[in-house]
């Protein structure tokens, strides 16, 4: 088109065209071709059925179309709402149920905690202190697997990060969970020390267990999108609310065993 | 381009140039001049100067490009990660610190919940139950209301949601709200009733705090990206862990208070 509009009006056809470096099949997933496309840093291409007919021009609008639903159908998808569909088209119900499915699966999953914590009922009686911080430890560590799995959903997306670089991209999470589960200890160790009834013991206890689930929310949040991205899968099909989830579990499991084993001899 | 490929070599340039329905400034921004070419209908247009030369042909492979960029941009900023800059390009210290200034900022708001919390001990200690489910309660909460502020900001982005139809939309959610609420209720019940040691006044306590906190998530999470676009800012910017944040805080205030009402009676 640039070469259109330099040119003059009486200019032939057959100077300004381009070969195609690139051709369409009818069957071609769209997300694949503009991928394609993208690399070969062209924006359209002839589409050929499968005896190679040319069928069609692939319109460069149509595509920009087709990348914003895309993109905007995977902040749905991560954040678990499903996609694909018109938000107004779809009717009430369908849209409310499926969403619901969705939740009450993660409510049941959810609580999974509350048999962890009647194991450790005795800890937690002795020492309230621990359910106090509970969401406060479930809810910090939740946000920062989501960050990770988030940047790591976007690197893949727009190829930065790749097959040969991923070890590295673990082993700078990995870097980032340290420091991250540094700075979030001693902050937490700080909030707890503040609270009139806290002991030295109970906020080394709320401290730890807060380490210890950061790293572990970085680490999965980083892994799962790499690992379905090697299966195959659409990485930002990893929902944000499963991790959060997994963490509210794996959290409240942390911090009742930190306290227990730091805790239960004493009053 | 598709007239060029169809067109005999010999047709002039004259016959197959359309002239361009959009003309783009240099100052524009991407995103604003990427809508207004979707909505025209097409993927390139020229770039004029203040004084209204031309000074270059927008690509459309440059628009691709940075509409991946914008789209992965906003999950990103969904998951409070920040955005813009490319992951192996930012120092490690850099991206850690900016990340976890907002988990510290969170951490600290969520710990508003053990506030609430010590207030309300000696129901709790009572009744154990309601500590039991408190990451239950939020963690469900927190993922309904994200489900809708994630459906809204793709509505959004897409234009299906507008100034003309945002009540419309408002409604809607505060349907689904309590079709969720009333679905999330009973099985909040059915799952703490379950709980050995539980009662049915715990259980209901349960059950109507659930019910209460997800009409709050869902109606927040959709009433705040729709005044974000009405104050002319983006509202991907809500970022989900605040809406999960305020959910936590939110639903342990809400849990405390009915079960106080329900059971200071009880022993």
């Amino acid at each position: 088109m640039a070469s259109l509009l330099t040119n003059t009006p009486d200019t032939l056809v057959a100077d300004v065209v381009i070969k195609s470096e690139e051709v369409l099949k009818e069957g071609d997933a769209w997300e694949e071709a503009a991928q394609r496309l993208r690399k070969a840093g062209i924006s359209s291409a002839p589409v050929v059925d499968e005896d190679g007919f040319l069928v069609a021009i692939l319109n460069p609008t149509d595509l920009l179309m087709e990348m914003e639903i895309e993109a905007t159908d995977d902040i749905s998808r991560f954040s678990g709402s499903g996609g694909g569909e018109t938000y107004f088209g779809t009717p009430l119900m369908k849209l409310v149920l499926r969403r619901c499915g969705w939740l009450v699966s993660l409510l049941m999953l959810q609580s999974l905690s509350s048999v962890i914590l009647t194991h450790f009922q005795s800890v937690i009686e002795r020492h309230i202190v621990i359910a106090l911080f509970l969401t406060m430890l479930t809810g910090t560590a939740g946000n920062a697997g989501n960050q990770s799995s988030a940047m790591v959903i976007r690197g893949l997306a727009t190829g930065e990060i790749n097959s040969a670089n991923k070890m590295r991209c673990l082993w700078r999470e990995a870097k980032a969970a340290l420091i991250a589960a540094v700075i979030l200890s001693a902050a937490s160790f700080a909030r707890v020390w503040m609270t009139p009834g806290s002991t030295w013991l109970a906020s080394v206890a709320v401290s730890v267990a807060m380490g210890a689930t950061v790293v572990g929310a970085v680490l999965f949040g980083t892994a799962t999108p790499l690992l379905l991205d090697r299966f195959g899968v659409d990485p930002v099909n990893f929902a944000s609310p499963a991790l959060a989830t997994l963490t509210d579990v794996s959290g409240v499991l942390i911090l009742c065993t930190v306290a227990s084993m730091l805790l239960s001899g004493h009053p």
